[in-house]
Protein backbone atom coordinates (compact mmCIF):
# COMPACT_ATOMS: atom_id res chain seq x y z
CA UNK A 1 0.00 0.00 0.00
CA UNK A 2 1.34 3.72 -0.84
CA UNK A 3 1.75 5.90 1.48
CA UNK A 4 3.56 9.42 2.59
CA UNK A 5 6.03 7.75 3.98
CA UNK A 6 6.84 5.38 1.21
CA UNK A 7 6.83 8.18 -0.99
CA UNK A 8 9.10 10.18 0.88
CA UNK A 9 11.32 7.17 0.60
CA UNK A 10 11.15 6.82 -3.20
CA UNK A 11 11.30 10.41 -3.42
CA UNK A 12 15.01 10.38 -1.71
CA UNK A 13 16.16 7.26 -3.94
CA UNK A 14 14.94 9.29 -6.73
CA UNK A 15 17.12 11.97 -5.74
CA UNK A 16 20.38 9.79 -5.00
CA UNK A 17 19.61 8.07 -8.79
CA UNK A 18 19.76 11.87 -9.96
CA UNK A 19 23.00 12.58 -8.60
CA UNK A 20 24.67 9.48 -9.49
CA UNK A 21 23.76 10.46 -13.08
CA UNK A 22 25.25 13.76 -12.66
CA UNK A 23 28.45 12.41 -11.04
CA UNK A 24 28.64 10.51 -13.98
CA UNK A 25 28.09 13.04 -16.22
CA UNK A 26 30.68 15.16 -14.64
CA UNK A 27 33.31 11.76 -14.59
CA UNK A 28 32.61 12.03 -18.55
CA UNK A 29 33.50 15.72 -18.88
CA UNK A 30 36.65 15.65 -16.97
CA UNK A 31 37.47 12.79 -19.01
CA UNK A 32 37.33 14.75 -22.26
CA UNK A 33 38.96 17.97 -20.73
CA UNK A 34 41.46 15.55 -19.37
CA UNK A 35 42.65 13.75 -22.56
CA UNK A 36 41.61 16.80 -24.90
CA UNK A 37 43.08 20.05 -22.75
CA UNK A 38 40.13 21.85 -22.47
CA UNK A 39 39.91 24.21 -20.34
CA UNK A 40 36.20 25.24 -20.90
CA UNK A 41 34.83 21.69 -19.78
CA UNK A 42 36.83 21.78 -17.19
CA UNK A 43 35.51 25.22 -15.28
CA UNK A 44 32.46 23.64 -16.16
CA UNK A 45 32.88 20.34 -14.13
CA UNK A 46 33.86 21.93 -11.69
CA UNK A 47 31.66 24.94 -10.94
CA UNK A 48 28.74 22.28 -11.75
CA UNK A 49 29.94 20.31 -8.28
CA UNK A 50 28.08 22.80 -6.59
CA UNK A 51 24.77 21.29 -8.11
CA UNK A 52 25.94 17.70 -6.48
CA UNK A 53 26.54 19.57 -3.04
CA UNK A 54 22.82 20.88 -3.32
CA UNK A 55 20.98 18.06 -4.15
CA UNK A 56 23.10 16.00 -1.74
CA UNK A 57 21.66 18.57 1.69
CA UNK A 58 18.54 17.91 0.10
CA UNK A 59 18.72 14.26 0.48
CA UNK A 60 19.90 14.94 3.85
CA UNK A 61 17.55 17.27 5.38
CA UNK A 62 14.58 14.73 3.60
CA UNK A 63 16.12 11.81 5.39
CA UNK A 64 16.62 13.83 8.00
CA UNK A 65 13.29 14.70 8.58
CA UNK A 66 11.58 11.10 7.85
CA UNK A 67 14.30 9.68 11.06
CA UNK A 68 12.95 12.30 12.73
CA UNK A 69 9.24 12.48 12.17
CA UNK A 70 8.18 8.92 11.22
CA UNK A 71 10.13 7.08 13.98
CA UNK A 72 10.97 4.23 11.01
CA UNK A 73 11.73 0.92 12.83
CA UNK A 74 13.69 -1.72 10.96
CA UNK A 75 13.57 -2.15 7.09
CA UNK A 76 12.98 1.52 6.80
CA UNK A 77 15.39 2.61 9.32
CA UNK A 78 18.30 0.79 7.51
CA UNK A 79 16.80 2.09 3.91
CA UNK A 80 17.46 5.97 5.48
CA UNK A 81 20.43 5.54 6.98
CA UNK A 82 21.99 3.81 3.77
CA UNK A 83 20.77 6.94 2.02
CA UNK A 84 22.90 8.78 3.68
CA UNK A 85 25.88 7.17 3.43
CA UNK A 86 24.53 6.56 -0.10
CA UNK A 87 24.51 10.68 -0.54
CA UNK A 88 28.37 10.75 0.96
CA UNK A 89 29.97 8.33 -1.30
CA UNK A 90 27.95 9.73 -4.62
CA UNK A 91 29.13 13.45 -3.46
CA UNK A 92 32.98 12.02 -3.31
CA UNK A 93 32.81 10.56 -6.31
CA UNK A 94 32.40 13.78 -7.60
CA UNK A 95 34.99 15.93 -5.98
CA UNK A 96 37.17 13.06 -7.13
CA UNK A 97 35.80 14.39 -10.77
CA UNK A 98 36.70 17.90 -10.07
CA UNK A 99 40.22 16.61 -9.16
CA UNK A 100 40.54 15.52 -12.40
CA UNK A 101 39.23 18.52 -13.70
CA UNK A 102 41.32 20.31 -12.12
CA UNK A 103 44.77 18.30 -13.41
CA UNK A 104 43.06 19.31 -17.02
CA UNK A 105 42.93 22.78 -15.75
CA UNK A 106 46.41 22.70 -14.65
CA UNK A 107 48.26 21.71 -17.94
CA UNK A 108 46.04 23.54 -20.25
CA UNK A 109 46.64 24.81 -23.17
CA UNK A 110 48.84 21.26 -22.59
CA UNK A 111 47.34 18.04 -22.01
CA UNK A 112 48.24 16.24 -19.57
CA UNK A 113 48.09 12.67 -20.08
CA UNK A 114 51.11 11.67 -22.84
CA UNK A 115 49.60 10.36 -26.03
CA UNK A 116 50.16 6.65 -26.04
CA UNK A 117 48.58 6.59 -21.97
CA UNK A 118 45.87 8.14 -23.46
CA UNK A 119 44.16 4.65 -24.24
CA UNK A 120 44.58 3.47 -20.82
CA UNK A 121 43.42 6.41 -19.18
CA UNK A 122 40.20 6.66 -21.44
CA UNK A 123 39.53 2.71 -20.82
CA UNK A 124 40.26 3.53 -16.36
CA UNK A 125 37.83 7.05 -17.26
CA UNK A 126 35.34 4.85 -19.27
CA UNK A 127 35.36 2.29 -16.44
CA UNK A 128 34.28 4.96 -13.93
CA UNK A 129 31.77 6.40 -15.89
CA UNK A 130 29.96 2.97 -16.40
CA UNK A 131 30.39 1.72 -12.94
CA UNK A 132 28.57 5.08 -11.30
CA UNK A 133 26.19 5.16 -14.21
CA UNK A 134 25.08 1.57 -12.80
CA UNK A 135 24.51 2.71 -9.86
CA UNK A 136 22.13 5.28 -10.63
CA UNK A 137 20.47 2.19 -12.24
CA UNK A 138 20.50 -0.11 -9.33
CA UNK A 139 19.23 2.57 -6.63
CA UNK A 140 16.38 3.64 -9.14
CA UNK A 141 15.59 -0.58 -9.36
CA UNK A 142 16.89 -1.70 -6.01
CA UNK A 143 18.85 -3.99 -8.19
CA UNK A 144 20.95 -6.57 -6.37
CA UNK A 145 22.31 -8.72 -9.41
CA UNK A 146 23.13 -5.32 -10.84
CA UNK A 147 25.15 -4.74 -7.87
CA UNK A 148 26.45 -7.52 -7.28
CA UNK A 149 27.88 -7.50 -11.03
CA UNK A 150 29.63 -4.31 -10.23
CA UNK A 151 32.51 -6.01 -8.31
CA UNK A 152 33.42 -7.47 -11.38
CA UNK A 153 33.81 -4.60 -13.69
CA UNK A 154 36.00 -2.99 -10.89
CA UNK A 155 38.35 -6.02 -11.16
CA UNK A 156 39.34 -4.64 -14.38
CA UNK A 157 39.84 -1.32 -12.74
CA UNK A 158 41.99 -2.58 -10.37
CA UNK A 159 44.26 -4.29 -13.12
CA UNK A 160 44.57 -1.09 -15.09
CA UNK A 161 45.57 0.44 -11.85
CA UNK A 162 48.06 -1.58 -11.32
CA UNK A 163 48.73 -2.25 -15.43
CA UNK A 164 49.23 2.03 -15.05
CA UNK A 165 52.23 1.80 -11.96
CA UNK A 166 53.69 -0.40 -13.77
CA UNK A 167 54.25 1.10 -17.21
CA UNK A 168 55.22 4.27 -15.29
CA UNK A 169 57.94 2.61 -13.42
CA UNK A 170 59.11 0.48 -16.50
CA UNK A 171 62.54 1.49 -17.46
CA UNK A 172 60.95 2.92 -20.91
CA UNK A 173 59.46 5.49 -19.12
CA UNK A 174 59.95 8.79 -21.60
CA UNK A 175 57.57 11.50 -20.72
CA UNK A 176 59.06 12.84 -17.35
CA UNK A 177 58.26 13.02 -14.14
CA UNK A 178 55.58 15.63 -14.66
CA UNK A 179 53.71 13.18 -16.71
CA UNK A 180 54.10 10.31 -13.89
CA UNK A 181 52.90 12.03 -11.09
CA UNK A 182 49.61 13.29 -12.88
CA UNK A 183 48.80 9.90 -13.85
CA UNK A 184 49.51 8.40 -10.42
CA UNK A 185 47.36 10.74 -8.77
CA UNK A 186 44.74 10.38 -11.59
CA UNK A 187 44.63 6.36 -11.43
CA UNK A 188 43.89 6.84 -7.74
CA UNK A 189 41.10 9.25 -8.54
CA UNK A 190 39.61 6.87 -11.19
CA UNK A 191 40.50 4.01 -8.80
CA UNK A 192 37.95 5.91 -6.05
CA UNK A 193 36.05 7.13 -7.87
CA UNK A 194 34.62 2.96 -9.08
CA UNK A 195 35.27 2.26 -5.00
CA UNK A 196 32.66 4.63 -4.15
CA UNK A 197 30.36 3.09 -6.87
CA UNK A 198 30.94 -0.22 -5.08
CA UNK A 199 30.11 1.25 -1.76
CA UNK A 200 26.90 2.63 -3.34
CA UNK A 201 25.95 -0.73 -4.65
CA UNK A 202 26.80 -2.31 -1.65
CA UNK A 203 24.48 -0.65 0.28
CA UNK A 204 21.50 -1.16 -1.93
CA UNK A 205 21.98 -4.90 -1.83
CA UNK A 206 22.17 -4.19 2.21
CA UNK A 207 18.66 -2.11 2.19
CA UNK A 208 17.44 -4.86 -0.29
CA UNK A 209 18.49 -7.82 1.68
CA UNK A 210 19.62 -6.77 5.48
CA UNK A 211 22.96 -8.56 5.27
CA UNK A 212 25.87 -5.83 5.87
CA UNK A 213 27.93 -4.92 2.70
CA UNK A 214 31.49 -7.23 3.41
CA UNK A 215 33.06 -3.84 2.23
CA UNK A 216 33.37 -0.55 1.45
CA UNK B 1 19.90 13.25 34.55
CA UNK B 2 21.80 10.23 33.34
CA UNK B 3 20.05 7.35 32.48
CA UNK B 4 21.00 4.46 30.20
CA UNK B 5 19.95 6.56 27.24
CA UNK B 6 22.78 8.96 28.11
CA UNK B 7 25.34 6.08 29.12
CA UNK B 8 24.24 4.51 25.46
CA UNK B 9 25.51 7.11 23.33
CA UNK B 10 28.63 7.77 25.35
CA UNK B 11 29.73 4.70 24.71
CA UNK B 12 29.41 5.50 21.27
CA UNK B 13 31.89 8.10 22.04
CA UNK B 14 34.19 6.61 23.72
CA UNK B 15 34.55 3.68 21.20
CA UNK B 16 34.87 6.67 18.38
CA UNK B 17 37.65 8.32 20.59
CA UNK B 18 39.52 5.13 20.68
CA UNK B 19 38.88 4.35 17.38
CA UNK B 20 40.58 7.91 16.58
CA UNK B 21 43.61 6.66 18.87
CA UNK B 22 43.98 3.47 17.49
CA UNK B 23 44.15 5.75 13.79
CA UNK B 24 46.98 7.98 15.35
CA UNK B 25 48.95 5.11 16.18
CA UNK B 26 48.01 3.51 12.74
CA UNK B 27 49.90 6.84 11.25
CA UNK B 28 52.49 7.09 13.72
CA UNK B 29 53.64 3.56 12.88
CA UNK B 30 52.69 3.33 9.73
CA UNK B 31 55.37 6.52 8.95
CA UNK B 32 57.95 4.69 10.89
CA UNK B 33 57.85 1.63 8.52
CA UNK B 34 58.00 4.70 5.70
CA UNK B 35 61.17 6.42 6.74
CA UNK B 36 62.76 3.61 8.01
CA UNK B 37 61.98 0.86 6.00
CA UNK B 38 61.06 -1.27 8.42
CA UNK B 39 58.74 -4.32 6.81
CA UNK B 40 57.55 -5.90 10.79
CA UNK B 41 56.54 -2.41 12.03
CA UNK B 42 54.52 -1.76 8.00
CA UNK B 43 52.98 -5.60 9.11
CA UNK B 44 51.71 -4.74 12.17
CA UNK B 45 49.87 -1.87 10.56
CA UNK B 46 48.36 -3.50 7.79
CA UNK B 47 47.37 -6.33 10.41
CA UNK B 48 45.75 -4.14 13.30
CA UNK B 49 43.47 -2.45 10.40
CA UNK B 50 41.39 -5.16 11.49
CA UNK B 51 40.84 -3.98 15.19
CA UNK B 52 39.39 -0.49 13.68
CA UNK B 53 37.12 -2.28 11.24
CA UNK B 54 35.41 -4.27 13.96
CA UNK B 55 35.56 -1.38 16.73
CA UNK B 56 34.03 0.67 13.50
CA UNK B 57 31.24 -2.41 13.07
CA UNK B 58 30.26 -2.13 16.91
CA UNK B 59 29.39 1.49 16.78
CA UNK B 60 27.67 1.01 13.78
CA UNK B 61 25.50 -1.91 15.88
CA UNK B 62 25.65 0.47 18.46
CA UNK B 63 23.90 3.39 16.67
CA UNK B 64 21.72 1.33 15.08
CA UNK B 65 20.07 -0.39 17.66
CA UNK B 66 20.12 2.76 19.54
CA UNK B 67 18.31 4.59 16.55
CA UNK B 68 15.69 1.61 16.42
CA UNK B 69 14.81 0.90 20.30
CA UNK B 70 15.21 4.71 21.51
CA UNK B 71 13.25 6.67 18.35
CA UNK B 72 15.40 9.65 19.61
CA UNK B 73 14.69 12.96 18.17
CA UNK B 74 16.41 16.18 17.39
CA UNK B 75 19.87 16.63 19.01
CA UNK B 76 19.99 13.08 19.90
CA UNK B 77 19.10 12.00 16.63
CA UNK B 78 21.69 14.29 15.42
CA UNK B 79 24.16 12.58 17.27
CA UNK B 80 23.73 9.26 16.26
CA UNK B 81 23.65 10.18 12.65
CA UNK B 82 27.33 12.33 12.81
CA UNK B 83 28.82 9.11 15.07
CA UNK B 84 27.94 6.89 11.97
CA UNK B 85 29.73 9.45 9.99
CA UNK B 86 32.68 9.75 12.21
CA UNK B 87 32.75 6.05 12.32
CA UNK B 88 33.08 6.16 8.39
CA UNK B 89 35.68 9.11 8.24
CA UNK B 90 37.72 7.36 11.13
CA UNK B 91 38.06 3.95 9.25
CA UNK B 92 38.87 5.36 6.56
CA UNK B 93 41.87 7.55 8.05
CA UNK B 94 42.87 4.21 8.93
CA UNK B 95 43.08 2.32 5.18
CA UNK B 96 45.32 5.02 4.33
CA UNK B 97 47.61 4.45 7.36
CA UNK B 98 47.28 0.98 5.76
CA UNK B 99 47.85 2.82 1.92
CA UNK B 100 51.11 4.19 3.26
CA UNK B 101 52.07 0.94 4.75
CA UNK B 102 52.21 -1.00 2.38
CA UNK B 103 54.23 1.63 -0.31
CA UNK B 104 56.91 1.21 2.69
CA UNK B 105 56.48 -2.67 2.56
CA UNK B 106 56.58 -2.08 -1.56
CA UNK B 107 60.29 -0.61 -1.31
CA UNK B 108 62.04 -2.64 1.24
CA UNK B 109 64.63 -3.35 1.87
CA UNK B 110 65.28 -0.06 0.19
CA UNK B 111 63.23 3.25 1.87
CA UNK B 112 60.58 5.26 -0.52
CA UNK B 113 60.92 8.45 0.36
CA UNK B 114 64.94 9.74 -0.48
CA UNK B 115 66.84 10.73 2.30
CA UNK B 116 66.67 15.20 1.66
CA UNK B 117 62.46 14.63 1.24
CA UNK B 118 62.15 12.95 4.65
CA UNK B 119 61.88 15.89 6.87
CA UNK B 120 59.14 16.98 4.76
CA UNK B 121 57.24 13.74 4.85
CA UNK B 122 58.03 13.76 8.28
CA UNK B 123 56.39 17.03 9.14
CA UNK B 124 53.33 16.13 6.59
CA UNK B 125 53.13 12.97 8.65
CA UNK B 126 53.45 14.66 12.26
CA UNK B 127 51.03 16.76 11.13
CA UNK B 128 48.23 13.99 9.99
CA UNK B 129 48.88 12.31 13.47
CA UNK B 130 48.39 14.93 15.44
CA UNK B 131 44.94 16.02 13.75
CA UNK B 132 44.24 12.77 14.08
CA UNK B 133 45.36 12.58 17.80
CA UNK B 134 42.80 16.19 18.73
CA UNK B 135 39.89 14.23 17.21
CA UNK B 136 40.30 11.66 19.71
CA UNK B 137 40.10 14.28 22.26
CA UNK B 138 37.78 16.90 20.58
CA UNK B 139 34.92 13.55 20.41
CA UNK B 140 35.63 12.86 24.10
CA UNK B 141 35.33 16.20 25.19
CA UNK B 142 32.61 17.64 22.38
CA UNK B 143 35.36 20.10 22.46
CA UNK B 144 34.58 22.34 19.96
CA UNK B 145 37.39 25.16 20.47
CA UNK B 146 39.68 22.47 19.65
CA UNK B 147 37.78 21.43 16.48
CA UNK B 148 37.44 25.09 14.67
CA UNK B 149 41.77 25.20 16.23
CA UNK B 150 41.82 22.23 13.66
CA UNK B 151 41.38 23.66 10.74
CA UNK B 152 44.47 25.87 10.98
CA UNK B 153 46.31 22.91 11.32
CA UNK B 154 44.76 22.19 8.04
CA UNK B 155 46.42 24.73 5.99
CA UNK B 156 50.06 24.04 7.02
CA UNK B 157 49.37 20.46 5.59
CA UNK B 158 48.03 22.19 2.20
CA UNK B 159 51.30 24.20 2.05
CA UNK B 160 53.35 21.29 2.11
CA UNK B 161 51.59 19.07 0.10
CA UNK B 162 51.53 21.93 -2.42
CA UNK B 163 55.69 22.36 -1.84
CA UNK B 164 56.29 19.15 -2.12
CA UNK B 165 54.49 18.26 -5.63
CA UNK B 166 56.33 21.18 -6.69
CA UNK B 167 59.74 20.03 -5.43
CA UNK B 168 58.60 16.92 -7.52
CA UNK B 169 58.09 18.72 -10.62
CA UNK B 170 61.19 21.27 -10.10
CA UNK B 171 64.37 20.80 -13.02
CA UNK B 172 66.20 19.42 -10.21
CA UNK B 173 64.52 16.59 -9.07
CA UNK B 174 67.29 14.28 -9.24
CA UNK B 175 65.45 10.95 -7.82
CA UNK B 176 63.82 9.82 -10.85
CA UNK B 177 60.16 8.82 -11.39
CA UNK B 178 59.66 6.01 -8.81
CA UNK B 179 59.85 8.12 -5.63
CA UNK B 180 57.99 10.79 -7.58
CA UNK B 181 55.22 8.89 -8.03
CA UNK B 182 55.29 7.36 -4.67
CA UNK B 183 55.36 10.67 -3.36
CA UNK B 184 52.98 11.83 -5.25
CA UNK B 185 50.16 9.55 -3.68
CA UNK B 186 52.33 9.66 -0.25
CA UNK B 187 50.93 12.97 0.11
CA UNK B 188 47.40 12.37 -1.44
CA UNK B 189 47.16 9.91 1.86
CA UNK B 190 48.59 11.86 4.77
CA UNK B 191 46.25 14.75 3.78
CA UNK B 192 43.07 12.47 3.07
CA UNK B 193 44.10 11.49 6.62
CA UNK B 194 44.02 15.21 7.54
CA UNK B 195 40.41 15.78 5.40
CA UNK B 196 39.03 13.38 7.29
CA UNK B 197 40.15 14.77 10.94
CA UNK B 198 38.58 17.83 9.95
CA UNK B 199 35.36 15.92 9.02
CA UNK B 200 35.58 14.74 12.36
CA UNK B 201 35.93 17.29 13.97
CA UNK B 202 33.46 19.42 12.06
CA UNK B 203 30.57 16.87 12.93
CA UNK B 204 31.73 17.46 16.42
CA UNK B 205 30.83 20.98 16.04
CA UNK B 206 27.50 20.05 14.71
CA UNK B 207 26.30 17.52 17.12
CA UNK B 208 27.28 20.30 19.82
CA UNK B 209 26.20 23.47 18.01
CA UNK B 210 23.40 22.06 15.70
CA UNK B 211 24.97 24.29 12.67
CA UNK B 212 26.00 21.74 9.76
CA UNK B 213 29.24 22.08 8.60
CA UNK B 214 30.51 23.96 6.25
CA UNK B 215 32.35 21.63 4.15
CA UNK B 216 33.64 17.39 4.88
Amino acid sequence: MRDAYSDQLDAIFDDLATIASDVKVAVARATTALLTGDAVVAEQVISADVVIDTRRERVEDRSFSLLSLQQPVAGDLRTIVAALRMVADLERAGDLAVHVAKIARLRVPGIAVPEDVRPMVQRMAEIAEEMVGRTARIIAERDIDGATALAKVEDEMDNLRAQMLRDLLGSDWSHGVESAVDLALLGRYYERIGDHAVSVANRVVYVVTGVRPSRD
